[in-house]
């Protein structure tokens, strides 16, 4: 552990903290940006209400919109010419959104990276081969900030060149890599290409995240690159990677949120009602630390659960696997349903296009799934040549009826709900115009 | 000044700190690394016999060779876990070159820097637009810890993306940008295209490196951007950028060495003897302070001088600008000689190809040189045809002689030299063919 004593801190101190922390956190925002005071003032909150981190759920949230609608600085709590780092998203979507730092703030993010890089297994005088992507991104320099303060030896390979990047790998060495966990496996599928074994590398662990994955990816990894593979988690708005990390001696039940920094809730998507440990809802973090531009309960649109984990080695709450984005999660018969999980069903069905639609309907009190998938050309030229069939014959051959009770039962067991599936001949379904196709239709 | 001690040491106390300093070094590198060994004692030299920095011209040159010699971690004086970071070169001929940094080099690297951009006019509290590269690179981290060292606020830019750089530079307002020169005129040059006037930003000082400017570029610069323009010089076997710096109020006097760090020598380029302060030859630098892999008498390849310029405000060694590589300099009688003055007399004459080439002969004892250079096709035609001339004829056309008396005054002007040059008709000055045009014939 890099920083045991907090690492382990019993939970009633780590509640005083946070509370302390909580406390002047508020009266800081409130004085400082008007944005907040306007949100407090509207709900009629004064700071003095806000007396321990019980009371946290009083407090408004703050959503992406509001950086945007505050870019570049309306939620600095001090001066410009205080700031010690400026990041800001890509802004692919018209105006980034900014990221302060000051000092501290600089240092508070190396800390909590340390701290993951150590969980994930790393240790001083290793050698980490950092394959995040540095500039304005806050991951291949916060990695790299946090993996000097661990006292590793960085090398700074950012993204790209992936024949260098193995290059370096064999010749120098390295213990440890953090990248995507796409990217460790581009890697992987280099060094097979290449023929190269994993005896000349020295890999040992892999720390990856900024994008969802799954055990099985995790997985693959670790048996193509010989690496224990652990999960960061983090995003710029609240300070960037290494605001959770999964330590690599208890992969899979859950990523450690450095609470002491980042106090985290999981919320109701539609009615922001804090809702109890392990249900899943959305994340919400707040930030008890941060001087330049504290954050009250972000909200990451980030689906996940909550919980400790007592029988572990540290004391601070863990954080599911993110399951999607809420404004792609369905509630149905009170299961959480992201179209993802259906169309993972399908993903590897040659019979099937990638075009599919899910139409939520209520009968009664019940919801209702209809899923609309097309049947592939290939598919229906097969039944249709077999026995001289029109196409109107094709499509209600038995060998369909297979399939979808088939496909039924795999959705069921996928995402535990009942569905209707209607096949529908190939080109029945709309398909994209440029945009993102509309997979979900709520009729509700 | 960011260090105004050591900025303004006296010599006496600045040689005495040199000659430490350097006593240290060779007893480290004799010790710690095989190469250095077996260079001192081919040379019959023991580190005792190094008493002051007035024995460094006893010691060996390394060169970019030994350094891919001993790749990647031969010229290391401890354990590769006792590094920080490491950077190397791209490594697009071969292996590339590695340069590693302790925990100390990476503070000396950021201090150096640190009084670079305050010497190029940043001051703590400014913000610090970064577009050098980031990664493998030394130009990005180099700057963006320097800057952190001296208290600016770093935006982590990196290169590329034009656009979103001036969004940045226009919704940040930040006063110092620092980037190669020619970004800094494709950023200009943007800036012009989409009519955006300069009191839209708020630049104030642009500190521009990593290849060889002029004034006249410079000039460009400061009018387009309206900065004051300052030249960094660096390279990473020696610890990266900010190994020289020009002062903002003392500009073209020449580059400030931060000498307590990085001795200097100029030397002949083909006996390796130092050359006294003001003339022309290679640069070469030995580390007096780095830990992880000092450099005896790095021998840079680029041709400068240096002087101390007792009239300015510190008190360290200035180099000029840059002339050119060490491979591409000839010497005429006595006169240094790149072929791109020749080329720059050239540029903008539209009566001529960009083919030519310099052909070098010996003459008793004198050098003599031919340049040889296609007029265009054009040029030839509208001489054709204003008189009706055959292909022989135009040749020897008067307008040719003209022509040819001008360009030798221009030359003579730009190098000092006078050269013989014939003018030779289109196609026949042999083309490269893929590779690099021998522009030299040294048949000495």
């Amino acid at each position: 552990m890099f920083n045991k004593e907090i690492e382990t801190l019993p939970l009633a101190q780590l509640r005083k903290l946070q509370s302390e922390r909580l406390v002047k956190l508020v009266e800081r925002v409130y004085a400082k940006v008007p944005f907040y005071k306007n949100a407090l003032d509207q709900k009629g909150i004064k700071p003095s209400d806000i007396k321990s981190i019980e009371d946290l759920h009083k407090l408004p949230f703050t959503k992406k919109t509001d950086l945007r609608d505050q870019y570049p600085f309306g939620f600095l709590t001090l001066p410009e010419n205080d700031l010690a780092r400026i990041h800001c998203s890509s802004g692919t979507t018209g105006k980034p959104t900014v990221v302060a730092y000051t000092k501290k703030d600089v240092e508070i993010f190396s800390e909590v990276v340390a701290r993951s890089l150590a969980a994930g297994g790393a240790k001083p005088g290793m050698k980490l081969h950092n394959s995040y992507g540095y500039g304005l991104f806050t991951g291949g320099i916060g990695l790299h900030y946090g993996a000097e303060k661990l006292g590793m030896s960085v090398i700074p390979v950012s993204g790209g060149r992936t024949d260098r990047q193995i290059q370096l790998l064999k010749d120098f060495q390295s213990e440890v890599i953090c990248c995507t966990p796409s990217y460790a496996q581009t890697i992987a599928f280099e060094l097979e290409k290449q023929g190269i074994s994993l005896s000349e590398l020295n890999l040992k662990y892999a720390v990856l995240g900024a994008e969802p994955w799954t055990d099985a990816i995790r997985k693959d990894i670790e048996t193509s690159l010989g690496v224990k593979a652990t999960n960061i988690y983090g995003l710029s708005e609240v300070i960037g990677p290494g605001v959770s990390q999964e330590a690599y001696d208890e992969q899979s039940t859950g990523s450690y949120i450095w609470e002491d920094h980042f106090f985290p809730e999981v919320v109701d998507k539609d009615t922001g009602e804090p809702l109890p440990y392990g249900e899943e809802g959305v994340l919400v973090f707040t930030t008890l630390t941060k001087e330049a531009m504290p954050m009250l309960r972000y909200w990451t649109n980030d689906i996940c659960s909550i919980y400790y984990d007592e029988s572990k080695s540290r004391t601070h709450i863990k954080m599911s696997q993110i399951k999607g984005r809420a404004d792609d999660m369905l509630i149905i018969r009170g299961v959480n349903l992201f179209h993802t999980q259906v169309e993972e069903v399908f993903k590897d069905c040659p019979q099937l296009t990638p075009n599919y639609q899910l139409v939520v309907t209520k009968d009664g009190v019940n919801d209702r799934v209809e899923v609309k998938v097309e049947t592939s050309q290939d598919y229906q030229k097969e039944i249709a040549l077999a026995g001289g069939f029109t196409d109107e014959e094709v499509m209600s051959h038995e060998s369909l009826l297979y399939l979808n009770r088939d496909l039924c039962k795999k959705i069921k067991d996928a995402t535990g709900l009942s569905m209707k599936l209607s096949l529908k001949a190939h080109g029945k379904i709309p398909k994209s115009e440029g945009g993102k196709l509309q997979r979900i239709v709520d009729l509700r």
